[in-house]
């Protein structure tokens, strides 16, 4: 039987509050601080590994999480989402996004179809569609072959698939894998859609327009914008475009497009990266048997997260020790911080995840909560950013905790040597030095250069940065911020939040306003 | 005389602290609420507005933030600032980033020579340069013109230099000013080398290694990068680098380069995108005409930052409201949306400008301060924000303060009208109504979909974004910055917090390490 009681009714919690607290310096010192950090390890999928040494934990306060998570069920609510509770409780909704990279649990049936099978099913079909893509079979008008994919969609449609895509552009090069060059559209500024079709080539380029409902304004608008493109260049815009869009939509059984996959409303925007959202522009980008190994890395990482051992469940050790930092700690927000420039638009993907999700000031059944929720989530590349903000996370007068990435070899393996080190050691030298700097912080006499230290960090490394292994980190964070949910018994998956300025803006261009809005409105000249 | 004291100390501080708060979704009501937005707007340089209508002010907490600037004689120490005192005092330096686009006051004659005109002579002989580049007087050693331009650089040297070749690339296409593309090389990650290299024609490209010192290794080793490139291509590297350092620098007088322009120690990096390290590539991408516009606009905000009427000097206000948001209303971050694609980067830029800035715990005499300084700053364009993280900005348990950007024209001027209005009127109806939902909120039976507003946000408007547009939008929040430095009684102009990082991973790649630091090395395998 599943309890969802908010977290400060929970007799765990109560107990990691009365926890003495930790001090960083204190505990990374000599020895017993090496010893500590080789322990404090938690293997993932993918071949990743979750080190949370620098984080301000003990063995007395690991075992109160523990006890946390199993007071809170974390374990059981994860395995009533995948055998298809409904654990979207707001929209009344199974959660499955899971579901479309592994079976997890029980057979799911919804709509009358099983729905594991629905999703291999689109899947299948995109496989197929892609193979033929980059085999020249299915072409342009002219029988020439799609060079080029462009994807047309905003928040989850965009964020995520870019994100993907960027971090294994230079991987797919290396590896001969990059069938297709692929660009986002996204933003309604015309500016986008305008600058993205002026360096793509509409000729050769097939667009994948996403949009769930068919109805997302800003979509719709690019669409418009890249079929007036291509037509002024002769060419006939259903010859060159794909939908992914539910099966109840008006895109679905359109003749304006090539193809139709289809996404349900199981799996929200934010989750549905590892879908049909994300399959039909990667796998048409990589090949389909790339796209299969971002799938199994994550399935791999979710496999993982049915652990009830927190040691062994880096996604639930990370929500635990997320929910501490927030609710035990006071921090208000976590910075994403990969030593990775493939990963640069990936703090921007986990900003919409966790964001989105866990931005929420009423518990699942609607009662107001008297507790913090999802913290800002926010991030730049190493090394750029320690030449940048890394001034306030030292020395500024918040403490934000730090979540870095890591690989020991860089995706293309070009380098150089100066001064006896190659770029990827210099790399990896600054992560691991920062990781220390932060947590130990230094003395000095000038107390413009005293650095205080007791500034958390984990790190998540991997040999190298590959489909698989970003399979995993992407499924590690979706698992995290669902654990969290659960934490603060919240509804991680609706967003009712994004639905006001909708509502508003429609009034604002039917100048159906008065007041504030009118002036601002008119400010705009709209 | 002036008297440098702590932000707590202030009378009007405490008198600020004791006003009665401001209840958004009150004032923004009716007849009143539409005259309150009207009249909460300042003018800018650029041919900008900054409207404050829908921030936690009124005219009493006004009063006393005019009594709060007065008291700590922010006018004066502007002027102490640009007239050269020693302002930098932990470094013991000046600071004249404006002067480089201006004179504000009094001659500031150091190092034995007048900085004006040192500084309006650098960069004639970029201008020089630049146009004997684009008129193929300068060529690489086919004789052939150079058609890229690649900075290399990190930190200051990177992010404000490509914020703003992002903001422009798109106008300069549309006026025919876009002489020469311009790509970045930044992180020491060596894919982000390797990648830029892969999509750029080295025989045409001309590249710009900007440091200060000459040392700072990141860009030291991408340079060795891009030379083996240069070599392997059978070019002379020599035929196709300039340098952007300081004339005491290594590089200074080095055979290595084709020509080199100097900077020197009174522009830190994050204020540097007006002086040579922005020139140099901003010139050669878009001619020295635009670039002078950009110092052209940026020189028109700096002299309304003279101005002691808070309501006639927007970075002064926008200060003074930032600080009362930080210090009496206790939020921890502002997200800076700017509803504009060409302003991608600009957040990232403000980042480092704001928190390296003010992200200090001591005053400017190295003690100990008891209150908090710099926020975090964040942010993406809207409208993708949107439909991403905007669900915890209006539903979340944290306020947090917005900073909007928008413009009633696009830069290129293409556009479609669907559903009865272009995409650049839905960009600007997004944007309105936004602000008046995070201000004003919403009801609803059902406690999910409540908004309860009271999340304040300013906005800065403009007819287009161009050039000088670009450059007073820079100077706002440069002023601003400096404004909030002076406030805090902090030096915004130093960073001794980059550079523990920096002796530990020295000290890892020498594998000088033991305890933790050496526990993480050994993940990294270093």
């Amino acid at each position: 039987m599943i309890r969802w009681n908010n977290l400060d009714t929970l007799d765990a919690f109560k107990a990691l509050e009365s926890d003495a607290k930790v001090n960083l310096a204190e505990v990374l010192a000599g020895e017993a601080g090496a010893e500590r950090v080789k322990n404090y390890s938690v293997p993932m999928g993918g071949g990743l590994t979750y080190n949370f040494g620098a984080k301000k934990v003990n063995d007395e306060i690991l075992a109160d999480m523990q006890k946390l998570a199993d007071e809170a069920q974390l374990t059981e609510k994860f395995a009533e989402l995948y055998n298809g509770g409904i654990v979207n409780t707001g929209e009344k909704r199974h959660v499955l996004h899971q579901l479309v990279r592994g079976q997890l649990g029980n057979d799911v049936i919804a709509d009358g179809v099983n729905k594991r099978e629905f999703y291999t099913g689109v899947q299948n079909r995109i496989n197929e569609f892609a193979n033929k893509v980059h085999a020249g079979e299915i072409t342009n008008e002219a029988g020439e072959k799609f060079t080029q994919v462009v994807q047309i969609g905003i928040g989850g449609s965009d964020l995520g698939p870019r994100a993907l895509y960027i971090a294994l552009e230079n991987w797919a090069k290396k590896n001969n894998s990059l069938k297709m060059e692929a660009r986002f559209i996204s933003n309604v500024d015309p500016d986008d859609a305008s600058a993205v079709l002026a360096r793509t080539d509409v000729a050769h380029a097939l667009f994948v327009l996403v949009s769930k409902s068919g109805t997302t304004l800003e979509t719709l608008t690019n669409e418009s914008f890249v079929k007036d493109a291509l037509v002024k260049a002769g060419l006939n815009p259903s010859r060159h475009m794909v939908a992914v869009t539910s099966d109840s939509s008006p895109l679905a059984k359109s003749a304006d497009y090539l193809d139709a996959f289809f996404m349900d409303d199981y799996i929200g925007g934010r989750y549905s990266s590892s879908s049909a959202v994300g399959g039909a522009v990667l796998s048409l980008a990589f090949g389909p048997e790339v796209f299969a190994e971002i799938l199994a890395g994550a399935a791999e990482q979710d496999q993982l997260c049915k652990n009830t051992d927190i040691r062994k469940n880096s996604s639930m050790l990370d929500a635990l020790i997320g929910v501490y930092e927030r609710n035990i700690l006071g921090y208000t927000s976590t910075a994403v911080l990969p030593y990775s420039q493939a990963l640069s638009r990936f703090p921007a993907h986990l900003q919409q995840l966790d964001m989105e999700s866990n931005g929420k000031a009423v518990n699942r059944f609607g009662e107001k909560i008297d507790y913090k929720t999802g913290p800002l989530i926010w991030g730049e590349p190493g090394t750029n950013g320690q030449h940048s903000f890394f001034q306030l996370l030292h020395q500024g007068t918040d403490i934000i905790p730090l979540q870095f990435v890591g690989f020991r070899e860089s995706q293309l393996g070009n380098d150089v040597v100066i001064k006896g080190s190659t770029s990827q050691q210099k790399l990896c030298a600054n992560v691991a030095a920062q990781i220390v700097a932060f947590a130990c912080g230094k003395t000095d006499e000038n107390p413009n250069k005293v650095f205080h230290g007791g500034r958390p960090s984990s790190i998540i490394t991997g040999q190298t940065l590959t489909p698989k292994s970003l399979g995993a980190l992407l499924a590690h964070f979706e698992n995290k911020v669902m654990f969290q949910g659960f934490l603060w018994n919240i509804n991680s998956f609706d967003q009712e939040g994004v639905q006001l300025g909708k509502v508003l803006a429609t009034n604002v261009l039917a100048h159906n306003t008065e007041g504030a809005l009118k002036v601002y409105s008119d400010l705009l000249e709209i």
